[in-house]
């Protein structure tokens, strides 16, 4: 009979140092039994992703892409083989493998590679001589033999196509935190752990800053329906599971409500009506390598012309300004700069089926003095920029009215 | 018509700094032009080596084999990428090429493989690509796919067998210092830069603690005829050729002087003379990491026992002991320990056919009071243990009497 395997995920805080690292080995030697092999993916240590990119920043301030790659991916082959070497010296058969090692087969891009398969014979060998075995998140090859990285934040996106090559139900992804709140418990003192949470539901939360898993990932595990399990690296604590919802059993329509600072939100008045304008704005900005967010479109009455409004990251917005003036000098149309502004969303499945949910939320706002500068909603999500010194109190006003606490 | 390929090896002083780094670039870009091709083996920037080993060491005291090499391996990885995209922001078509991307097969052994052959075909694609070709020094892969490393110093011998698989007449070492002197010119002011040294004579010197060469680098050319050109990273002098002895020309018989400093001695006194006990010492030594040097047997008269004596490095005198005490109480034998020993050498291929350098440099350490230990000779070496205090004076002495300065 073959074993089950369970696929673990630690981050970059969770491999810190060499303490945390020997303390991983510790948690997890003692979930080893007969009936189960482990695979652990791992992030670079800390901060040495951030370090090797300054390096090669100050080597050039254009790396070549594929170096770059081949550069950043050491981070991992580094708390790779510390990790083995912590089950070693606890007695227990480990063994690291590169991304190339484990037969991750990624498209031939760099800096942003999606896996296309992994020949799993490496890894299942490992695992029939019962060593854990310990596989760098983050990174695979190329047709090329070349070495190619997933996107920052990618070794969530590795142990969940592990965990679907390697036909898991679960995938584990320990992290800092215990699980998925209802929202930022730095932020709300009450804010809840949720037991479980949906696919859509944390796809939504984590494209608004919840950094506990990549959204990447999350689309990852729904399309080959794995359970993530978001659990705590340092407590033994259950976690959160992020799942296909059992939609009879919703009976909040709101799930979390979450936060995102420091965005600005660039308005093009006056663009003409034309098909394929818009088309040109979002390709070159996403060219650019500058995340879109909120896009917001209306049609001025009674001309031609529409509105676009976007937000985006205050941090890019001069390159955002460089680009989008000279598409708006082009079509002869108005730019239009909000900066300190602040994206707060209720995110819910639960909202699908019960009406009322938008107006609940505009209402409580607006009760408080809280300006809605724009708004944009999806199936499951309801946002709303407001002026960022109103950031706190929104987020207080919202977690109590869906009664979140 | 093929061009010209020229191995460049830079050590780790040469990738010190992304400056260093971007120098490097700078300086082999001047040297390019369409007859030629380049490729460069470098070391990992600096103290990066023993920085992974240290976090190795901070993991376990015994860090498993295959994962340590694991670890320091990356070490290349970072300053190959690194030196690429230099290259690539001057406008030079550049790749990086990792140990197993290089083709370079070794055995399968950790820490200390030997490389068995290396595939150039992906090396030959690059370079009919018209890039500089830049692989990772002291790094291999064994025939699972597993990363090896080639022991410490190993870039060296990277470059050299490199330089032989790719049919090179020339192998160019560049370092911190600007060639290969009659000693070490930090402790006799006029020592002179040797224009051209025999592969013997180079060997010798190496293992005497001349760090400008690894001695299986030394071997590795000389078998394969490729002529080693010692040269400053930071200077375009030319530095020392290490080549085939031109064995006419040679008119001095000592070509350098050297001292090794802080070494012990051990004796064995009374070992029975019964075949196969030095080879149970040396073997026990060897199977601990304990680099032996200047092995001395002599037979005891009119008795049936050895005195075994030999020195090795201060910092294995423990370990040593040890190993030694428990082989001495097994053969009844007493054991003797010298410490705070220097051992100076007299190198020169000239001393094979000119008789008298050996009596030479006696009587002139023995004129200047200087007394003489241990002695051990080979072909082209005269050793001396004498005191480590008398290290300096001894120095001076012998560069003047065999006329290096």
């Amino acid at each position: 009979m073959s074993k089950k395997i369970i696929v673990q995920k630690f981050g970059g805080t969770s491999v810190g140092s060499p303490e945390k690292i020997k303390a991983v080995a510790n948690r997890t030697s003692k979930l080893l039994d007969d009936n189960k092999s482990i695979v652990i993916v791992v992030s670079a240590m800390g901060n040495t992703t951030n370090q090797l990119v300054k390096l090669a920043k100050e080597i050039t301030t254009e790396p070549n892409p594929r170096e770059y790659d081949a550069l950043v991916s050491t981070g991992e082959n580094v708390s790779a083989s510390l990790l083995a070497m912590s089950f070693q010296s606890l007695g227990i058969n480990a063994i690291s493998l590169t991304g190339a090692q484990a037969g991750i087969l990624t498209q031939d891009l760099h800096a942003k590679a999606k896996i296309l398969t992994i020949k799993t014979e490496r890894i299942q060998k490992e695992l029939n001589n019962n060593k854990v075995v310990i596989i760098t998140g983050f990174q695979g090859i190329n047709p090329n033999s070349d070495i190619t990285t997933i996107g920052r934040g990618g070794s969530d996106t590795s142990a969940v196509a592990l965990a679907a090559a390697l036909e898991c139900e679960e995938c584990e992804i320990y992290t800092d935190v215990d699980g998925v709140y209802t929202t930022d418990p730095r932020k709300i003192k009450d804010a809840q752990k949720l037991t479980e949470v949906s696919y859509e539901e944390m796809l939504e939360m984590a494209s608004l800053g919840a950094k506990v898993l990549h959204p990447r990932a999350v689309e990852c595990a729904k399309e080959n329906n794995i359970i993530l399990h978001v659990r705590s690296s340092f407590e033994l604590t259950e976690g959160t599971r992020v799942k296909e919802a059992n939609k009879l059993e919703v009976n909040k329509p709101v799930t979390g409500v979450a936060v995102k600072e420091n965005e600005a939100i660039i308005s093009m008045i006056g663009v003409p009506d034309t098909p394929g304008i818009a088309g040109e704005i979002f390709s070159e900005l996403a060219n650019n390598g500058i995340n879109v967010d909120m896009i917001i479109q209306n049609v001025l009455e009674k001309t031609d012309s529409n509105n676009i409004s976007f937000s985006i990251a205050e941090d890019d917005l001069d390159q955002t300004k460089k680009i989008t003036k000279s598409i708006a000098n082009k079509l002869n149309c108005k730019l239009l700069t909000d900066t300190s502004i602040a994206k707060i969303s209720c995110v819910g499945i639960g909202m699908i089926s019960k009406p009322g949910t938008a107006s609940k939320m505009f209402t409580a706002l607006g009760q408080n003095n809280i300006n809605i500068l724009r708004i944009t909603t999806s199936e499951i999500k309801i946002s709303c920029a407001i002026n960022q010194e109103d950031a706190q109190k929104a987020l207080e006003i919202l977690h109590n009215e869906f009664e979140l606490t």
